[in-house]
């Protein structure tokens, strides 16, 4: 999985029939402590996430291992909200925390 | 899934049985701002695209995931028309905006 | 799937069992002018594809999609042999043209 | 599958159900040397690693083929602790070392 | 699949289930004069290969359609042991060549 921040929402409303539903997000790849470092890309949300917040993605078939994703034709969802990074022993990132 | 243009077509007339019928669309990764900056590939089109369009692409085996693509040798489909992008707040495409 | 070039011939005499038979090519990913820009790699042919013709790649695990290579260990094979391709109107490849 | 060094931890507390009970831990992708060159990423810990080891981590569909992590929707899974690596018959990464 | 030579041996003591009695070696990835420009990664062994060789890699899902390797946590299979490689008729690798 990767972190990303929530950057935007990408409204489609031509789109395949399994997509109906589903909230699409634009998210940003980050390093561990919360710098957008990585690509840009659309993923379904499963969780509830909402703009700024940082999360955790999954990628590839894995996507597709949430209720809310099965049998979609997705290829990233947001499986979690994230409260705390932390590395070598100090937190690099906590929600909330300026 | 990534936000992509659609720049062209590919045609094939010796193919994989499985991939008759698709129309395969040349599509090129775009920012969220809508400027091209990833590398080109070859999707199939679940959707009805047309050139120029901003479309929704998904990525490996959630490709088979459309009544038109499930089972064949795809690994990239169009799944959706882009209308709208916003980005931390501002809308930063929006479809038939010059 | 990518638009590639092919290069050459990989021989593996001594080779998993379920790779016999097949036909495996070096190919080279190529932009949509048909100029080599990407990696080379390995692919099963599944269409008999020859040396210099510019082909359509799948890639993971569509790549078992077709009938030759099914259940085999294979994570590329070329679907087809592209005749030409299109951009914004042009024509940027056209097999047979210098 | 790739080397990694455990550097740290991510909480979140808001997730998909089926992510419950998983230990995520924060990878970074090493070279033959032990030495940190690739990007960091999130895994779900199957073997019990802590932090500073070096480990062997899968990824994509193959995430899912452990115990813990089976119809999880997890793309990285730390499957091994690595002991000893060795390149061209020189030992160039071994636990404990200094 | 990649053309890629192994280098070196992962020792893991501690390792999840399904992979206990495989062989996993450290390969680089080659271009097709068999010169080493990829990254590393630890593969599964399924045919014998020893080091030095140059070899032929399966990636992903595809890792899994070895007999040796199915329903195992691993992305990466060697699959071959190359022979030669030829490009645009010149033998551009060829095993025991200096």
């Amino acid at each position: 999985m990767v972190l990303a921040r929530v950057d935007g929402t990408v409204v489609a409303t031509r789109k395949a029939d399994r997509l109906e539903g589903l909230k699409l997000l634009l998210v940003r790849v980050l390093d561990p402590k919360g710098k957008p470092t990585g690509p840009s890309f659309v993923a379904a949300d499963a969780v509830g996430a909402g703009p700024g917040e940082v999360v955790l993605c999954a990628q590839g078939s894995s996507s597709r291992l949430t209720p809310l994703t099965e049998n979609r034709p997705v290829d990233a969802v947001i499986v979690g909200i994230v409260d705390e990074v932390e590395v070598e022993g100090a937190v690099t990132y906590a929600k909330g925390a300026a």
